[in-house]
């Protein structure tokens, strides 16, 4: 069913840009495509096609190739790709855990990609964005001198407020109304603009474009770290609600008699199915990170009874929240990111048993259960989707910026 | 944030389509208006949008009519209306206490209603049928002569995979894999499609269109009765999920400790604050119906404390939910339906503070909970604006449906 935002006046250079639009996104989701391939996907006309890869040509966003001859006979017919040279984004990524920095092409090749760890202690904002800047630094001179680089992207451990990247909420680095998009872009002077997100939001979007959840249209994405966040995918479209603070699932309550939580609430699914709730459990220590939990994990795959107990809790409650999430959203895909993924081995039957017993029989019956494919990159990997968007929603505007230049050559 | 959904190839076809579908759409919606009001609405030019109203005009979908002088000087310009004699919709419930039937003209105005009480007990899917095409029956022959009907709504109290009609699990009904929706194409003979939904789901789109949420795009509609179901709309959208299931509320596991529950499993919201357990709470016959919850309603009125403390007990419960959902939507907006729309005004204060309690700050700052507008009969008008919904979306469908009685005329 549609409602009235389906469908508005449209005149013909809202049609040109809706057009030019998916030529782009096709070919940086799918990769090099045929001009036939094009026709097929996009259901524009041969003709319609030629012109508008002519201009998309012209503005550095895509080239034409000859394939190599597949031993095939005939003359091969040439393969359109997206520059992935000519235009770049920056993806950073500020985790409680990890601090790292990502060049990404159109197209999704990954060019660059540094991951340095991080102390869990409260900083302030301008610590992480000095350190953040410290990581781009080698490239920043390179970065200024082209024009290839359309945007930044930056995954957050925290509540975003998407329209001016101010982090309203990150209890887990001690931030309330942090301005981290204003501060990176005062201090990266790349003069293109800054998005941030969610980082478990960004981990969804990137496993739904490029990982477990690409192609389907209803997913719901759940990522374990130190906190526990999420993604949900609708009709093939994010929910990020109305000021994009969506996806909060960690922070559904779940437990009325449960423990009290970092923000502020009793019995959040965070306080069962968290980090911290696997290592205490454990009989382990809770700030041990990753690390712990990778000892953990190990443990309970030799078999140590309270490392084993520990997994079955989480398993036990995740079915409780993804019940919730089920039967609210009927998704076709659960997608497990960040810690849960790496359990998924050991306790993928006990979640799918403990998920079924609260969960109505018809959506229950219709579900699939699955890890995630990105691992610990799933966050910055969406943080580059997230600074290509406006290219890929609107390529004539990258077009009119080149313009100029090309005019003058 | 878009995502490759957003865009497809758009060849003219399409453009005229959703060029006319858009002028349909805004006069269902929002009433007659004037040539320049559409301009101004949908983007189009003043010379597109006369054309497509000739179009329209001649299929009977609109009329243009000079408006009354309003006592200002110069021609009154015309105004441009839907035809609600000429496009009608039917629209059935099945509920658990109640059956009706609506005819509704394209704009929105009920053109007949009736509501018949039902006792609560099980009954064949037959039956219901049987009793819905009696509640019909007196209009049946003038339906059947004229070609105006376009499209048959049907609201029912459960699970509805929405791809072929069928109820797959209506505990309250007794049913499970109810082929209701051919049941009642085959009595009543009509030869224009059978949608059925969820009667949540059609009370939240009713809201949506035209009570409480009308222009909001982000909101939760949770509605009580017998059991408890839901609509959300993210992005101006109703999310379905990936059959039609979604929504399901009332199936949220909110209390591990709870009561069990009709669908299977213990602790879903519905054992929290559904009727029976506010009867329950009140110390009232469980299987009293409405009359016995306005009897409650008029005894907590009136202080008596049980009645007061049952209620109490919902909203706190109510609270658990919405917060809930509240974090995982991020909603602007959450109205309430049905029992709890009857409730608000006694413990409307104490659903808020419940709420907030167990809400993230930056999503409870921003959402607003009212009461809904439609009373009773939202599902019913939601289940017509279903019906409706092939015409919104594809109106040049009927044009041509309509061209070979014009061509002959």
């Amino acid at each position: 069913m549609t409602t009235s935002r389906d469908v508005v006046g449209q005149r013909s250079e809202t049609v040109r840009r809706a057009n030019l639009s998916s030529i782009v996104r096709e070919l940086h989701l799918r990769g090099p495509l045929s001009r036939s391939e094009l026709v097929a996907r996009t259901g524009l006309t041969r003709s319609a096609i030629r012109g508008l890869i002519g201009e998309l040509v012209a503005a550095d966003l895509v080239e034409e190739r000859r394939s190599e001859p597949a031993g095939t006979p005939g003359r091969p017919s040439p393969e359109v790709r997206a520059r992935g040279d000519q235009t770049l984004a920056l993806a950073l990524e500020a985790n409680v855990d990890s601090l790292a920095m990502a060049l990404v092409g159109l197209g999704g090749t990954v060019h660059r990609l540094e991951r340095v760890d991080r102390p869990r202690a409260h900083v302030t904002v301008d610590e992480i964005a000095d350190d953040l800047v410290g990581l781009v630094r080698p490239m920043l001179g390179d970065l200024r001198s082209g024009d290839a680089l359309v945007g930044i992207g930056v995954a957050v451990a925290g509540v975003v407020r998407r329209s001016d990247g101010i982090v309203r909420h990150a209890p887990n680095l001690g931030w309330r109304d942090a301005p981290l998009g204003d501060r990176l872009a005062e201090s990266l002077e790349l003069d293109v603009p800054v998005w941030l997100a969610n980082e478990a939001d960004l981990g969804g979007l990137a496993e739904h474009r490029r990982g477990a959840a690409a192609g389907a249209d209803e997913v719901v994405y759940v990522m374990g770290e130190v906190g526990v966040g999420g993604n949900l995918i609708a009709a093939g479209r994010p929910l990020v609600g109305a000021a994009g603070y969506g996806g909060e699932v960690g922070h559904m309550p779940v437990n009325p008699e449960g423990l009290p939580c970092g923000c502020g609430a009793v019995g959040c699914w965070e306080t069962e199915i968290g980090e911290r709730a696997l290592l205490v459990r454990a009989g382990r220590d809770p700030d041990g990170g990753r690390a712990a939990v990778s000892e953990l994990i190990g443990a309970a795959g030799e078999g140590e009874a309270r490392a084993c107990a520990a997994l079955e809790h989480v398993a036990a409650w995740l079915g409780v929240g993804l019940a919730t999430l089920i039967n609210i959203l009927n998704p076709q895909l659960v997608v497990l990111g960040g810690v849960f993924e790496r359990i998924h081995p050991l306790v993928g039957d006990a979640i799918e048993a403990a998920t079924r017993r609260r969960s109505l029989r018809p959506s229950a019956d219709l579900v699939r259960i699955v890890p995630g494919q990105l691992g610990v990159d799933a966050p910055i990997i969406g943080a580059a989707e997230l600074a290509f968007e406006p290219v890929l929603a609107d390529p004539a505007a990258r077009l009119r910026s080149r313009v100029p230049a090309l005019a003058s050559a």
